[in-house]
């Protein structure tokens, strides 16, 4: 439990040299999340966090959307046939009159709830299931300047990237560029859930002033994170995907993607990002 | 269908100077995979090679092995409300007599056939499931002079990444180094699930002579694609995790990370790797 990394010993190889030694891994271990004792999905993370992983996995599939939605969670034990806790299980308990979406098979969650049988219908899913529409009352507007600060940010604060470089990162930003929380795991969507997570569990949703950072690509999932979050600005280091891009013009998300240096492209909601001022330095 | 890319339009933040044009993005459309017209996981990918990702997914499950447990794979026609096609549903009819794994929602197939409630129990549920043992006789024997040249013949091969910038790739080759095949997708996974499923679709599994490359990070879950192939060799341009290390050690795999120019790991099955002769020349 809560085992960041591991160490492993392995052969190193440097221009013909070979060497042994100990090296730092990236832990990754099964979790199972459970709803009200009902196994739901079973996910591979970095170990840690365990319960705002499980909580933001459930903002991402519309069970929750803030705090009074959750009763608890715990690990659960007796997973195992001898009896003991593996930390690998937790079971999220939601308050009295919370509506449970009806999951069976055939909408599969943990890879279907954001997918209908064509692009069109995972948009619409997304739609009808979000509980914040993005709303940023004013409008939150950020500078190109600010927005190519946001991965040195990140990155002066990711500790287990350095020792394993097998680590996705996920940040939240305020619209000033401060960095609120940052969370690494082996699993791009994982890193993501744990943030939102720990926001729904602190009481934070709506993430209606933030900034979303993620370290690697802007897939259609992390742009339905961050729509189910309410979150108005993903900003994205590699590319987007089509349905992202497609997701964020639907829902009102700016999606920012190949944020390098002082370069970047704005592939949806343009509005809060201040090309004026950009425009008027160039 | 077989979109690969699509095009979005796009502003572009140069140095503070703003311009808009058409970009191409990698497409991602939904898949949801069925097996004898049960639905059994949906996931995002990018457009193409669907029969063979849906081929592949079912090896890396334990339910297909060679070609003869295939009887065919079809789009399904009537996946929509209208009743058009979306080529977004396929279907993998097995062969009379192919033993179908029990699928509940308990055992969610797509995250968790792989995963036990613990690592251990993990690395068992493939062991158990696995039909081709690794076992390639004589050993598969490569130099690092052979791995430190595949990540190069890799992306010469790759078509839609220079456009995109957005997708996963991974290739096969030849214990020579001669690359067989690669294949790119949004999804990491999916890369890899397009390789097998061609391979077990052409009657070529296990692929007891063959090197699988990766452009990314080795999880667990590919490590698991390798091993449920028959794969003896799989490197990695970036981290593997402790979990996928573990695995390779207990399967027999080699498993080969960081390979970066002349440099590599081997964090298990270094018999297939020839060090001495590296050492020798270094």
């Amino acid at each position: 439990m809560g085992r960041v990394t591991e160490r492993r010993k392995v052969i190193r190889i440097r221009d013909g040299a070979v060497s042994t030694r100990p090296d730092t891994l990236v832990a990754e271990e099964p979790l199972e999340i459970r709803l009200n004792g009902k196994p739901l999905a079973i996910t591979m993370r970095t170990p840690g966090d365990d319960f705002a992983l499980a909580a933001g996995f459930l903002v991402s599939e519309g069970v929750l959307a803030e705090r009074s939605d959750l009763q608890n969670i715990v690990y659960c034990a007796g997973a195992t046939v001898d009896g003991s806790n593996t930390y690998n299980v937790v079971d999220v308990r939601t308050a009295p009159g919370v509506r449970v979406p009806d999951i069976t098979l055939e909408r599969n969650v943990y890879t279907t709830s954001s997918c209908g049988l064509c692009g069109k219908a995972s948009l619409d899913a997304v739609r009808t299931t979000a509980r914040w529409p993005i709303a940023d009352t004013p409008p939150v507007r950020v500078t190109p300047e600010l927005l190519a600060d946001l991965p040195d940010r990140l990155r002066a604060s990711q500790r287990v990237f350095d020792r394993t470089g097998g680590l996705h990162a996920a940040a939240l930003f305020t619209e000033d560029g401060e960095l609120v929380d940052v969370r690494e795991d082996v699993g791009r969507h994982n890193a993501v859930d744990k943030l939102v997570g720990r926001a729904v569990q602190n009481g934070d949703l709506p993430l209606s002033r933030s900034v979303l950072l993620v370290s690697g690509r802007a897939s259609f999932e992390l742009a339905q994170k961050a729509v189910m979050a309410g979150i108005p600005v993903l900003a994205a280091v590699s590319a987007p995907s089509s349905l992202a891009v497609d997701l964020a013009a639907e829902t009102g998300l700016t999606l920012v993607g190949f944020l390098r240096g002082s370069s970047m492209n704005v592939y949806a909601g343009e509005d809060r990002v201040a090309l004026r001022a950009a425009a008027a330095q160039g």
